[in-house]
């Protein structure tokens, strides 16, 4: 099906546009390279091996990665430097698996507590030493991560356990909203180095200084102790980064090839409004608050998808445009990629509307 | 790893409890048996080739499932009557895979509108008999389908281009809300009636009427036009499920397997919380405005998931609880089991604790 037309697609399918994607790899790599950081891009947003050797041939340092599975795939691709942004819980089992990596990738995992890093050392017994780890701040997400000020505690416990402590890692996603990127990014630098004073009081060197986000990596504050950024969404922008402005419509890489199935100009009892393919199955249902709905349409910037069932998106159609065919194909935004990625096992690759490429989601599903 | 403990199952993990599906799938069969009903559940919601054997040894009369993917999937592993309650948009691909299944099993699709079913009878052509229809009918969840009082239009369409009409249906959605499964099951009841002596007046037999749903399937009225019911969920239950009443926490049959990676006590500034890796990676982020929260935890039903994302679940824990320890394993029951079974490859079968099964869910992602 290669060299086919992209309207010989059959829906709903994932489509990259090559050229989009190419020029968000370069830009990313150009703005952060000329701020003095590395760049280690989470690829759990596109779990393509691919699209991760175009990121490090643009200049990535290495990769990042939220899970074990994830980890043995990409250094299976060729990956020689990984890390698992993660507090792992490491037993037997995941212990081995780690053994394995670290034989064959320099590989960095994440901590956020003492009785972590104590499973983690325990486990790997005498080949603790092959890890590096960086203990997880909370710069003001309030998910997984310790307060700056208790690093000292969770490094100490994994240095006792025989792991390598390189340093810190912090993830700001409470960026994701309106007004929050630049605040965030600010609690990130502030966190990370009140984290890293406390590390270095305590004689540790923490020369890894690692920070978030899409939203956040081209706002860092150069005069803080980061050392690398870890975006994932922009090699293909979404809604939600849409919503935010820290992409344009024209900088949007990834869209969902969607039929419509169902259309009813409706009335004063029945909403006006479009039906197409694209159920949750694969754009996912993620919809903060703060979005417009669960995703836009490349077709009409003024319809919103307001409700979404596994099977099908509803589309609100603007009073003042004309409602769509029936069968007639629509280009949908999700709000994040990383759930789309996560439901297909291939996508559509194209240039100029043709197809010029199918590459399988390798890392698909590896949840563990 | 058959024989083994579940608590030597990597996590996260979808976890299915034998003696509970068997109990859930007993139940339905006999109830919506006694009703004079019969039974076409919908395997969209586990996508598992024997479960669907399961369902069809207690007396369901076929399957139902949303594409033609799955369609080929059920009737490869041997299912011999299937609807695909959808809407089908039918261009040639579509229609040729469509002839082979209905060379192999029986065979009916959705349509709601006149040039659906003049694009599926054309594309179709003189094989279009082979096909039989039944129309959507809208009974007030405002998704696809037309108006009852519209049916006529789409069967005589239907007619007109080669299909056989066979009958209605409908999916009365806005049932999955508090207080709504009542008002919804009486809405569809109303709606097919009403499109049934429409279709009859027109001369159609009209014979097959095809309702919900999990919510509804047992408040359907005995006395109505309806013929069979369609749930899905009620194999497994999940937190919607729960939260409207509808099951008991006995009845959950599917449980999310997942770790504690990052625990906090919380204080005036930080949260009290406990952050597991089963994220939307697995539990999928459905959340309606009337759930609770993304999803309930069996060994603390008081404990709410507050938050996702893609490998980290949030969840709030009370404070007069306490809190589970790092590497503790509990069970989280999500809000919507149908988006967990797309998000994995495979289940674990488990009976008194012990793994006997594992299954493939053979038709995840097949979206098309």
């Amino acid at each position: 099906m290669l060299g086919s037309e992209l309207r010989d697609v059959d829906t709903p399918a994932v489509v990259i546009d090559r050229d989009v994607l190419d020029r968000n790899i370069a830009r990313m790599a150009e703005t952060v390279g000329a701020s003095g950081l590395r760049l280690r891009p989470h690829v759990k947003t596109h779990k393509v091996p691919q699209i991760a050797r175009l990121q490090l041939a643009a200049g990535a340092c290495g990769l990042t990665v939220a899970t074990i599975g994830e980890a043995e795939v990409f250094v299976e691709h060729g990956a020689t430097d990984v890390l698992i942004a993660y507090p792992l819980w490491v037993g037997a089992r995941q212990a081995d698996r780690l053994r394995r990596l670290a034989g064959s990738a320099r590989l960095a995992v994440g901590v956020d507590s003492a009785e972590g890093a104590r499973a983690m050392g325990g486990s790997l017994g005498r080949d603790a030493g092959m890890l590096e780890v960086l203990v997880e701040v909370d710069s003001g997400h309030h998910r997984s991560g310790v307060a700056a000020a208790s690093v000292v505690d969770v490094a100490r416990a994994a240095a006792d356990a025989g792991l390598r402590v390189a340093g810190v890692f912090t993830f700001p996603g409470h960026g994701y909203a309106p007004g929050m990127p630049l605040a965030a990014a600010a609690q990130e630098a502030r966190a990370l180095d009140v984290a890293v004073s406390r590390l270095r009081a305590a004689g540790f060197e923490a020369g890894w200084v690692s920070g978030g986000s899409t939203p956040t990596a081209l706002l860092t504050e150069t005069d803080s102790a980061l050392t690398e950024v870890r975006p994932g969404v922009y090699v293909f922008g979404d809604a939600q980064q849409l919503e935010l402005d820290r992409c344009g419509w024209e900088d949007l890489a990834l869209t969902v090839a969607a039929s419509v199935v169902s259309r009813h100009p409706g009335n004063a009892d029945i909403p006006r409004r479009v039906v197409l393919d694209s159920g949750s199955k694969v754009l996912g249902s993620d919809r903060p608050a703060w979005t417009t709905g669960f995703g836009r349409v490349r077709e009409c910037p003024g319809a919103r998808v307001t409700a979404l069932s596994e099977h099908h998106a509803t589309l609100a159609w603007p009073e003042d445009a004309e409602l769509p065919a029936l069968g007639a194909r629509l280009h949908v935004v999700p709000n994040h990629v990383c759930l789309t990625m996560n439901l297909v096992d291939e996508v559509v690759v194209v240039r100029d509307g043709r197809v010029v490429d199918r590459w399988a989601v390798a890392a698909r599903g590896r949840n563990s």
